[in-house]
């Protein structure tokens, strides 16, 4: 195996399919990339896969002799991201597994292991269906529910995020069992998805974190997405992200947003957000809880945090009030990420009583509810 | 005491000054910034001293009500470093030592402690001596020495830079067992420098980090340096550093330096750099090595780092070389520490024996030796 392409391109498509190596290997031929060169093509394929998530890339090159090895991912990064900005010539010995990287008056040698060891891809089923859906329905999806996803392992279908679809519109719903955001982006009705299909799916924020990096770099409109009950995969011309979907059955959050409210507030969203982080610094030293007060008949809500023995903070915000005065705490940081996900000039906050869910919304086109529950705190 | 003054003003002064608060306080008023606002002068003065080096600034400020005061330094600076570029106000009631901060519609309060209790700073004795050193010679000792100092607390005086100087110039002078360095700079003659004077004082490397910061920002050509046996001063007009000095003979380096080489290689400071850099990808993930072998039949020298089952990389370099061939090994670092601490176009390499110490040099005005002693390796 030989080929030569220029060292940025390299490095580029390396740092892009390392995110599926695994962070701790159980078997060495994980923490390699599989590199696949096609004569015929002028391609070379890189594929990293940690059995669940896989990412796959095709680079143009000059292949001078097809071939097939696995590299050590983060060696091979490190080296190529310091070779000069000139083309690289990979060339593997078939025996040994050894590649010898040549750029400018640099040689260097890394051992690899032979692809036969390499775990196959994930393969869709029957009943698998095909998808085209816009990519910027998609960035829009997971930047309004990704955040709220658990982090926690152990809390499993809710390190997902549930994606459901039909032909005209995706809902995007993550939870970590303290605040919920659901988003629901249209799908044109002329675009590519107009076929209809049904989507159900829970997928490991982990992927979709790799699939927000894939699309901000995409130039192509729409993604193919195919899935079936086990593996859902994203692909563009050159990029393809294969991820394990989630097992077990989403909560059914729908039936946790209330339908009406008695107090409702707007505001604008940049100074809620710029007053939450400038008291958060005080929230922070403490247990993140921001208390705000609202009020009718001043027409403003008081945020303020007390750190006992410390400090203590406070800033005052115009807001329009509706229904009577309410005290309310929070924990800043959630209400923080809520506000961050939305891109409104004012925001609304819909509440009931003190320890009832509060709805954060954007006044908007952007169609997400942002559910929030309170700190129970004594006055 | 009551003042206002620009947050950006407050936040740079407060960052500057916080770099001499003690990190784990033997008591908690070390932990605290004295702040010290005069009615009369329309100045506020920040200081904060870890009993070993000291850091005190004058700020230009609104001053309503003079007075007295120490502040907790980390929690001050999270505040202020979040309130909007504005004016700040910061009153502190008397007896409680509260200060309250006022920007916008945002109220802060942060508890501090009397400043009776806040250490006094050092003073000079009466034989101390004061010249005036220009700010850009005391840069370029510094740039070319510093780095070569022990950061191992254990090695004591070798934990500091030695300068010694007179009328016509400065020496800096810094080791760590494994490597020195040893610049020369200059002070005019016609400078504000031509008062004879005779400094020989070894300086803790912390404090002249936080000089090299105070000279970053320096518009003033020339500071004013006051020292005894025991404590050095540094002096612009807003700011002022005052660190001890450290206790000892420092080694005769002097008798360190070879006088007389049997081979010498000239190549280009940045292409030896750049490959240096390349190869230390390998050579760290040993034991930092990088074997050079120099030829003179080929006028070129070969950099080798070999990291045995994992990796091996070459470089090859174009070199005036004069003298027989020589296999020699470097801790790479030491040697990029090095290269990086000059300005030339071109290095010098003068070398006895495998064993013995080689002498890197800048082929330009800049007087700077740097040692280095070889790693013995088995061929």
């Amino acid at each position: 195996m030989r080929f030569t392409c220029p060292q940025s391109q390299l490095i580029a498509n390396l740092a892009f399919v390392s995110r599926a190596v695994a962070v701790r290997p159980t078997h060495p031929i994980l923490a390699n990339i599989r590199f696949e060169a096609d004569g015929d093509r002028q391609e070379v394929e890189l594929v990293a896969y940690d059995l669940s998530l896989a990412i796959r890339v095709r680079l143009a090159a000059d292949v001078a002799e097809s071939g097939v090895v696995t590299l050590p991912a983060k060696l091979l990064s490190d080296i190529v991201g310091k070779l000069p900005a000139a083309d690289v010539t990979v060339a593997v010995e078939k025996d040994t597994c050894t590649a010898t990287l040549t750029c400018g008056a640099g040689r260097y040698q890394v051992y690899g292991l032979g692809a036969e060891d390499f775990p196959p891809l994930p393969q869709l089923n029957d009943s698998s269906q095909r998808v085209y859906l816009p990519v910027e329905a998609l960035r829009e999806g997971l930047n309004a529910s990704l955040f709220a996803a658990a982090t926690d392992e152990t809390k499993r279908i809710l390190t997902g995020v549930h994606v459901t679809g039909s032909a005209t519109a995706l809902e995007f719903a993550a939870t970590d069992g303290h605040r919920l955001s659901v988003a629901e982006v249209v799908l044109l009705e002329d675009g590519a998805a107009a076929a209809p299909f049904a989507l159900t799916v829970t997928i490991p924020a982990r992927a979709l974190r790799e699939l927000e990096r894939m699309l901000a770099q995409q130039t192509e409109q729409v993604l193919a997405v195919m899935f079936d009950q086990v593996h859902i995969i994203f692909q563009s011309a050159q990029q393809t992200l294969i991820s394990r979907l989630l097992d077990g059955s989403y909560p059914n959050y729908r039936q946790l947003l209330p339908t009406q409210f008695e107090r409702q507030l707007s505001l604008e969203r940049r100074s809620l957000m710029a007053s939450l982080e400038r008291i958060a610094v005080l929230a922070d030293q403490r247990n993140h809880i921001v208390k705000l007060s609202i009020s009718q008949s001043q027409q403003e809500v008081a945020l303020a945090v007390e750190a006992p023995e410390v400090a203590m903070g406070r800033e005052l915000l115009p807001a329009q009030v509706s229904g009577s005065d309410l005290h309310i705490a929070f924990n800043i940081r959630y209400l923080l990420d809520g506000l961050k996900s939305m891109n409104a000039h004012e925001v609304q906050l819909c509440a009931n009583q003190a320890n009832q869910p509060v709805v954060v919304q954007p006044v908007s086109e952007q169609k997400t509810t942002y559910l929030i529950m309170p700190v129970q705190i004594r006055d």
